[in-house]
């Protein structure tokens, strides 16, 4: 029993984002409760309450990678922006058709529609980064030539990723290693030195 | 009064659709309700749920253009099929950023998450017949030797209209003109032939 009341409020802080995690994953978002992050976290209600206003906060802070702007974020850069580009939808697609993250990021996603706040938030701190990351493998292939150079980074981005999340968002089909693929194609094609 | 049991049966679902579209435009989605759809339709809530088992149910069909498959949904097609993508995604632009299509549009979205099936017959019913006409503009843009022969028309459609769901989805920036030209300028260079 540490006396430090700092360490003490931390070991309690991180009870409650594992026992969320886990609970996200043995019942899914729409039967997660306060009550039961506060059992198996063994705190009480009013403990979670005054760090988070709401189950769709605690869910956000439970996936947040651990230190923002983690290296991890960059994207592979082994010379061919449409081969890394590929590799990094193919890995999206198949996150996307797993049931346990399926379930999660729908989860997210109808907190942006309820909460506009958290919504931002999330966006900001979740997506952005992965935008970021993307827009400096882009950088780079512009400066070995591969790609326009007045290209609107933003809207590339947005393009490389969007149809992924439409597709998946709307369950208008399959997302398979093989759509991926069409997809990185087509987006660097739209990004190719005229 | 009409005797006939089918006229009447045809009034009261054409009064509650009626009574649902108003409602949606004077309160929202998320505070209709049942009880008010009724009563303003001057029928028993029996009677809605005789017809359709949620909310989300009679919303949608309220919301389903008359007949399927109108003419209207045709692309325009003045020859160049860069200038006719960029005003359908200006028009498409400009729905999302008004209030009420926003609104009533994040309802139907959330529809999509809670209820998979009622998902899958929204997408069938109210975007495919979209995405099927926006296909006949390509394979005549790819007749005319302007898009390349090759092309998945079906990844095509989905990179034309995915970017702007994206960004107003998650509220990542503003849906503006330029935004929609600058999507269709981009998609259509993916969708040249090489």
């Amino acid at each position: 029993m540490s006396p430090d009341p700092a360490r003490r409020s931390e070991r309690s802080r991180q009870a409650i984002l594992t026992a969320t995690r886990e609970l996200l994953f043995e019942v899914g978002y729409p039967k997660l409760t306060i009550e039961a992050i506060a059992a198996r976290a063994g705190v009480g209600k009013q403990t979670i309450y005054r760090w988070w206003p709401s189950k769709g906060a605690v869910m956000f802070d439970s996936l947040l990678p651990a230190p923002a702007g983690a290296p991890e974020l960059a994207l592979p850069d082994t010379g061919d922006v449409e081969a890394d580009l590929k590799t990094v939808l193919r890995a999206i697609a198949e996150e996307f058709e797993t049931p346990y993250l399926d379930q999660m990021t729908r989860a997210l996603a109808t907190e942006v529609h309820n909460d506009p706040t958290l919504g931002e938030e999330m966006v900001k701190r979740l997506l952005m980064p992965h935008l970021e990351a993307t827009k400096e493998r882009l950088r780079s292939a512009q400066a070995a030539g591969q790609l326009a150079a007045g290209l609107d980074l933003q809207a590339a981005v947005e393009m490389l990723f969007a149809p992924l999340f439409y597709r998946w968002m709307l369950r208008i089909g399959p997302l398979t290693p093989e759509y991926a693929d069409t997809v990185a194609t087509m987006a660097v094609a739209a990004m190719r030195p005229h």
